[in-house]
């Protein structure tokens, strides 16, 4: 758009183009939106950017992002602290944390094993999982990644890192989603669905 | 999303999703990628805004957005300095810049008369256009104003404020849109292209 009468204009649609999914009209709507903005909500919004990267921690037990050295999380004394549930990003932490439906403790992995980009098991932060591990008291670890061959990759190679502790192994249930009809459900986990299929439980 | 596990990270997500057409979710994507970038890139963002909210101009004869006093457009001795294009805002400039076809000059009323939303002729830059034509050298205004009622209401309005002087008005040709379906056309544009149909032109 070089039709852009402003260098400044200009520069701030740029940065915004930058973002994920934000092509230049919609930075245009989105600068010229903050430009209606006073001057305190603009530096309010672009400050909050600046603080975020300047002041954010990231937990150093389960990796997670948080504003102390642990958080809130780790810290909870309410929470079950025998169970891990390991996770690739900070993303998953909160759609489990959303379904209100866990009450153990995290690990963030920062990734999956993906030979592909060039990501291998040093890059990730399983020593410090196998760590947390053999420093005792933990019963069940459950994968909760993808279910992708990444994803399976890297449920394998932690699997084989601790096949000499006790520790419980488990993934999350695999199956037609609740709500979706059975016609749009893709035939591999229509299949896996036969094949693991569980009680009918009149109370649930 | 009450499972932000930080107070730093939900700040930035509010301010994200103040933004028109971005919702929670989309502004926890954003973050997470401007997280994820260097902190000089984190700067360079939020300093773009700043910068464009304290160092923007609006150009003091068209009112277009700027970096000095008077813009580009109206700067450029290349263009035709007879004609005026008046628009609502400046995405408007920026459209009608983007089609390559116009070469005057354009005065930017920031808004259009609207009693229902407080809008009378005094919050608008009727009173500098005026003053600009009486000041001579123009010969023809285009009004290039959405086709609704306000707009409608402002072309009225400012050509009754002009018609003692022997300026040429015009407005922008309304018909069907070039590219689209005849059936799919409203029925008052469809209407109105009737009425207003034009001579064939081969070479056209």
């Amino acid at each position: 758009m070089s039709e852009i009468s402003s260098i400044l204009l200009d520069n701030a649609v740029n940065e915004f183009s930058k973002l994920p999914g934000i092509g230049r009209k919609t930075a245009l709507r989105m600068v010229l939106h903050l430009l209606r903005q006073s001057e305190a909500d603009v530096s309010a919004f672009s400050n909050a950017m600046i603080d975020l990267k300047q002041g954010i921690h990231y937990c150093k037990v389960c990796h997670n992002i948080s504003d102390s050295d642990v958080c809130a999380i780790c810290a909870d004394a309410s929470r079950d602290d025998k169970t891990i549930c390991v996770v690739e990003n900070i993303k998953d932490v909160m759609s489990i944390e959303n379904t209100q439906q866990y009450k153990g403790l995290y690990h963030v992995l920062g990734g999956v094993i993906s030979p592909m980009n060039g990501v291998g098991p040093a890059d990730l932060e399983i020593a410090s999982l196998v760590e947390r591990v053999q420093q005792g008291g933990i019963e069940e670890l459950i994968f909760a990644l993808s279910p992708t061959m990444e994803g399976d990759t890297t449920c394998f190679y932690i699997s084989r890192r601790l096949q000499n502790t006790s520790l419980k192994l488990t993934v999350l249930a695999r199956g037609v989603a609740v709500g979706d009809e059975l016609e749009y459900a893709d035939e591999v986990t229509l299949g896996r669905s036969i094949v693991n299929r569980m009680p009918f439980d009149y109370n649930k």
